[in-house]
């Protein structure tokens, strides 16, 4: 459960109405990027749909922040996290027909977003486009063809062998979707999730601490820009193929320093090799200025995490129990209670200085 | 509908009985492949499962092929087509995090599939783990999410608006699987696909021109032979990544001339550049001794493909109606044709020599 901020004057230092002239100017200022970002950025092909994306982010925000959903007698207001979840590819030929991708099923997104559904929040699922989707982890891997059966010539019914999980699984995503507490967005391509994640940061800018980033996706690092990508299909007549790649910008470092400074925000290191993983993690919490930074290995990432901030470093396992058999419940549950403190940190510091 | 079949002596140049002894050594002597595909599969690491799959195949054929599913009084016998569908995969590293992949959402295949099976074909449907799956292409992109609603605490139903596909699937899906007409296998490396598909080839020698292979999925041109892999994930600290990839080499001849030679072998080409797609779909044919090839421009795919033979190339289109709108309908219609032509023809050079 998150913590309830008793706080009075949590609303004073950041303003929790979606503030329309931030949504409305939604580019960040060109010249206080970094020059990496703004190669990117300018070699990206534009985003399809950014105006529809835009909209429904917007509407997303305004939904979870305005005062209906605050219930002033408990003072607990709707934190939102936009979890990202997946792997983005990377395309090697402008017509794409061949790209880099990463293992990435998108299930630590899509079972953490399930958590922080259940601890109050609303979620903005950014994931890879046909990964793993919340509340369907615990279905066969193709649930349609296997979940279901016809009975007679009309009549759909539920295999008995998967009936309790099916139920469950479409209760929980129906009444996620009901309370309004579940916005997905699929991307596919680096270039369209750096582009949709800058939409989103510059959208909850406006709902200071409250407002959190949970990285999970698996970004690429690196990239082939836009213009120096072959158009059409590379052939593969003349002998072994040479790619030389360039390095994908941090953009964690934009996000806090201008895209939404003030949202809690907690990134993840993926690594084979244990021997180096907490420094890297470690690196990455002062580089790009995270809160936490998630280590995990590969071989035991469903297993356990090591939860890294500035304050030291906390594992935490998956349970015995089926109700406790994933480790992004106490994964999670850590996490909300961190943002509960920047929270009432956040809202102390405003107060002092009102 | 495929053919029938009239000639009395169909069973003599070819024993429709699966051959015990080909089943059991399923190696091809390693001193007739040529040097880049011995390279290719010492380098590879050894397939997961092989027993598993080689017992499914072997079982799949036998079904289809024993006296039971011949009518004698129609002379029917039941084909059987491997449908290769999807991408595959080339890991950039042995404990694979990076992997360069391909577009095929293996639509395609699964479509063919489909007519394939309506035809009276058996259909090995060799598939990208998560490609899309016959019967399911008419359904929304996550069809357990949304096409199925919890009325009450305890009863699922079929949403209104999707309840006619998802009768249709369902119906269509578990009738081929209950005749025995498809069996699924799943692939995810360019390593696993060659593998399985030697097996698969292999196992199907002994059908003779019964047997047939319509190669949709995309295989990858390149790959990073195992022992030159990175064995941890590539890090991303030291400047721009360089990539030397070798060639896949072509596995399509080594089929028609050792694996399966009595085979109908359909390939297929995808070019992003019209202006080269029919000379390559051509050169194709000839130099993989191809029974036909499928050329297949990136943008007008789903619209068109030309069928390109040693005889002269055949444009089908998809049509207005609805039982029309695919072009795999057309297009497997003319591969069945084709393939009954090749079945008369083998049979009838098979008489000629007894």
């Amino acid at each position: 459960m998150a913590r309830k901020i008793i706080n009075e004057c949590h609303l004073l230092p950041f303003d929790l109405g979606v503030r329309m002239e931030s949504m409305n100017d939604m580019g960040a200022s060109s010249d206080m990027l970094d020059p990496g970002i703004e190669v990117f950025f300018d070699s990206a092909p534009p985003l399809k749909d950014d105006i529809s994306i835009k909209r429904k982010v917007k509407e997303f925000i305004e939904l979870n922040s305005s005062s209906s959903n605050i219930h002033a007698g408990n003072k607990t207001v709707r934190r939102i996290v936009c979890v990202t979840s997946g792997g983005t590819t990377v395309p090697l030929e402008q017509r794409c027909v061949r790209f880099i991708d990463n293992l990435s099923s998108g299930h630590r997104g899509a079972a953490s977003t399930e958590y922080f559904v259940k601890a109050g929040y609303a979620v903005i699922f950014l994931h890879r486009r046909g990964s793993c989707q919340p509340y369907c982890s615990t279905l066969p891997e193709y649930p349609f063809l296997e979940c279901f059966e016809l009975t007679g010539e009309s009549s759909v019914q539920v295999h008995q062998s998967h009936a309790e999980v099916v139920k469950r699984a479409l209760k929980s995503h129906h009444s996620a979707v009901e309370r309004g507490q579940l916005l997905k967005l699929p991307f596919t391509t680096t270039f369209d999730y750096l582009q949709m994640l800058q939409l989103i940061a510059l959208s909850m800018k406006s709902l200071g601490p409250l407002g959190s980033f949970y990285f999970a996706a698996a970004v690429s690092d690196f990239y082939v820009p836009w213009e120096s990508m072959a158009e059409h299909k590379i052939q593969s007549a003349s002998g072994p193929l040479d790619l030389r790649l360039a390095q994908v910008p941090k953009m964690l470092k934009v996000i806090r320093d201008e895209w939404a400074p003030m949202a809690f925000c907690i990134s993840f290191k993926l690594e084979t090799d244990t021997s180096i993983l907490l420094e890297k993690a470690n690196m990455a919490l002062r580089k790009y200025d995270m809160h936490a930074v998630v280590a995990n290995e590969l071989l035991t990432r469903k297993e356990q995490v090591t939860i890294v901030t500035r304050e030291g470093s906390t594992t935490v396992r998956r349970g015995e129990t089926e109700s406790d058999s994933e480790v992004e419940k106490p994964l999670v549950k850590l996490i909300v209670d961190m943002h509960s403190d920047y929270i009432e940190e956040s809202t102390r510091i405003g107060c002092e200085k009102a």
